[in-house]
């Protein structure tokens, strides 16, 4: 829980100038540390107008090694950040492994307002903190270190700093009309500011509250904070035991009811070639006039194409992409992490990726890489791939809740199809490419990959983003309900 | 030069899909050879309205895989583009190397306008194609296969085609009013259309005109030209031997003017504690107006640190930014590229980082790496970094044709010294990480070094980007200098 501001009283000059250079050399010392453990570092300045945020921010840019630390104020969001989900301008300037991010505001600054009076007013207040709390819990599961301090001044304290800047012709210009009015408003936005801080105060993300009333004493105590999480995240890493897991070979389904949908999946339709001809073109044709509505309403879609290696991802792909106009829509195949992307929380890679309002984003293979090769080959350790379930959910749910369309396939072929299409592209000289030894290695381990597959079936099929799971032993069979799918969905979206 | 286009009259349904199977299977093949060279790809469909671009590159969407294509259209620049340099926004969608980026409005668009009549226009119209031919030199330079493709058609028959749009009820949207007025102004866009590829129709990036009146024979004329292009990148890169340049240990160099200023720089200034403390404090505060004053105008910074090992850039960086607000500046250490950095062209790194208005960018290193380590490790070749010397002054000078300011730091130490402060770090523990065996490796290629730092200062030394050498031996000093010469060049910058 956090703690009342205990009151430190006036500093004077000379104690402060004294304290100074232990706190300095202690704090470069501990960044260097900290650069090489490697850790991410997020430190939150919040707190009433006048309590001094950018002061504070000014010092610790002395005080650190201003080549790994990065400062923002994220003020009014970009025409790009507004096109897209409310959180992606948090996740672009999320600092890198080794780094430091301070936010002098953050996502809390546009919490934190006058009144929740009414009912939706709560309920909305509600649902940001719900945001919030997720998205913190998402980046210490991940091992960033968030430091939150909330820098408290009395109401008379508000209004002495307000005046005394206002005195100086030097900083006269930092008050605004805006200011006067939230101190006004104190005791509204004090109820505000003592929900926030309660209902966000959580293992991982707590809150340290500061009496800022002095500004050399409050200065001194967040250097002194930063001292101590600092200290106390580098014991921690030393204990922790970086004990990779081992790969699963015969993994223990979570929930056998996807298991279960998938083997009783029906893979052996017929469709002719002329029969597929002639429907393609029709639902080409529907797909295209409903995607060109989507765009005059500025929503975009996201699809997420996963399937068995040899399924015909590609091919669907391009069938898919004949219907928009090329300018519209950007593939994005998902390999391997570059080593920009090692340095983030595992979905960082993706969100960079979330299209802007109006356009089409296709993942060809996508963030469930995560709960299947992850899972199975142990680049993930359990505890992380289990939390990963709940945590794309999440995910997905931020993207509808913005107005996306999340269109999400598994292709399914038997292991046999597989077989004959794998033995195909070793005969044809231009399909070589897509084949090498980790394709068999994977096949393989057919019997675990359909354990995980299950239960990600299982466990991401949610309202909002359900999968949709296609028979694909037959491929034009599988192209054309792909058409249809994503046809049938986007029409209704128009409809909502 | 580029051809006149040869009419190519009509192609029958029949002779269409007849030749494209064959096209469709040579253009999958050469991508996926491509990929494996590795290349990056541009190409550029341009031509007046009508001509029908959309259709070529939805077309080519269907015929390449589009998992290594990217289409691109840059309509209005959004306002993260508008605060930056005008090529900005080309340089943040430039294709990776395995990709092909293909761009239905580009940097031609806007250059294409109806008429440049007047003396100014011309002279604009003038810089801009001087633009243009400097950008597409420097990436064909790099290997990048630049393709560009006119699609002419006469008055008449874009008449026809604006009026068969407008007939189908299905593509009736997709002609608008400033169609019908880019038709009434044809003669004088063809005018200005005949000049811009007179003008950039360079080797490494020459235009091809097509006739587009008939739609099949044109989109097969592009698929062809693609072809033909592939192959002929393909056997050059064959041809080429990718010998790797020595590095060179005894370089010559290139403009004698440089090192002789070098040399001559007077290292041993006095500076005591008191009159250094004393000044920082005033020149801090003038620093700290002007550059409020700057910001207030929208205006951006970019401070370029360079110097030897131990100079003093870290100690520099650190006092300077003391001056400004925690939220307005951004340290960029610049160290080895990333790997997503290594896949495009070296000024990429830097491009990405250019601050927005009112902001402010310190790079501690830069792209003067090119030619200082790249030069004398052989990471570059010799006709690589002696290029350089020109793309480093037009990328300069593209920023301060923004309106942003660039300030150069040379930060320049003796022999004697330097080892005096290597032998300093390696008593002290938390400097320690501060010096490595690549530190001591550099300094016994000082002589080496100095050479090419001489070319740089001389061959880099503009009237809009001038280095300020800075003598560091006496750490005060240098720091008091760098504050002064930062705040004259300022206020020099505030005046105009």
């Amino acid at each position: 829980m956090a703690k009342s501001p205990s009151p430190r009283g006036r500093l004077s000059k000379k104690h402060y100038e004294q304290a100074l250079p232990s706190l300095r050399d202690e704090l470069i010392q501990l960044q260097v540390q900290l650069k090489d453990a490697p850790t991410k570092i997020i430190l939150i300045v919040a707190g009433v107008d006048g309590a001094g945020r950018g002061d504070v921010i000014n010092s610790l840019g002395e005080w650190l090694d201003p080549r790994g630390v990065e400062a923002f104020s994220i003020r009014t969001p970009t025409e790009e950040e507004r096109e897209r989900p409310l959180m992606w301008r948090f996740w672009r300037h999320l600092p890198a492994r080794g780094r430091i991010g301070i936010f002098a505001s953050s996502w809390y600054t546009e919490t934190l307002r006058e009144e929740a009076t009414s009912k939706k007013e709560k309920a909305q207040l509600d649902h940001e903190l719900r945001v919030i709390r997720h998205f913190e819990k998402l980046l210490s599961d991940d091992g960033t270190l968030i430091i939150k301090v909330w820098l408290h001044i009395s109401k008379e304290a508000q209004s002495l700093r307000l005046r005394s800047l206002e005195s100086d012709p030097n900083t006269a210009w930092r008050v605004t009309e805006d200011d006067w009015r939230a101190h006004r408003h104190y005791d509204r936005l004090a109820d505000t500011a003592r929900i926030i801080v309660k209902e966000t105060d959580r293992p991982g993300a707590p809150w340290s509250i500061l009496d800022a009333s002095d500004p050399r004493a409050r200065n001194l105590a967040v250097g002194e904070l930063l001292v101590k999480r600092f200290q106390s995240h580098i014991a921690r890493i030393q204990r922790r035991h970086a004990k990779s897991p081992r790969p699963s070979i015969r993994p223990r389904s979570l929930d056998p009811s996807g298991l279960r949908r998938l083997l009783a999946l029906p893979l052996d339709q017929k469709l002719s070639e002329e029969d597929y001809e002639e429907k393609r073109e029709k639902w080409l044709g529907r797909l295209h006039r409903s995607l060109r509505a989507l765009q005059a309403e500025r929503r975009s879609v996201i699809f997420v194409f996963e399937g068995w290696d040899a399924a015909g991802k590609g091919g669907a792909i391009r069938r898919l992409t004949s219907a928009i106009d090329v300018r519209d829509y950007r593939v994005v195949p998902v390999a391997k992490p570059t080593d920009e992307e090692k340095v983030h929380h595992y979905l960082w890679r993706f969100w960079r990726h979330v299209p802007r309002d109006g356009y089409i984003t296709i993942f060809d293979r996508s963030w469930y890489g995560r709960v299947l090769v992850e899972r199975l080959e142990g680049f993930a350790r359990p505890e992380e791939w289990k939390r990963a379930f709940t945590e794309l959910n999440d995910f997905e749910e931020q993207l509808t809740d913005h107005g996306t369309i999340v269109i999400k396939f598994w292709m399914h072929i038997s292991k046999e199809e597989q077989l004959r299409r794998f033995r195909a592209r070793e005969k044809t000289a231009y399909k070589l490419h897509k084949i090498n030894s980790e394709d068999w290695r994977n096949r393989r381990k057919w019997e675990a990959y359909q354990v995980a597959i299950g239960d990600m079936l299982a466990l991401t099929d949610t309202p909002f983003a359900p999968w949709q799971v296609i028979p694909s032993n037959n491929k034009r069979y599988a192209r054309l309900q792909i058409l249809k799918t994503s046809c049938k969905i986007i029409e209704e979206a128009l409809e909502d």
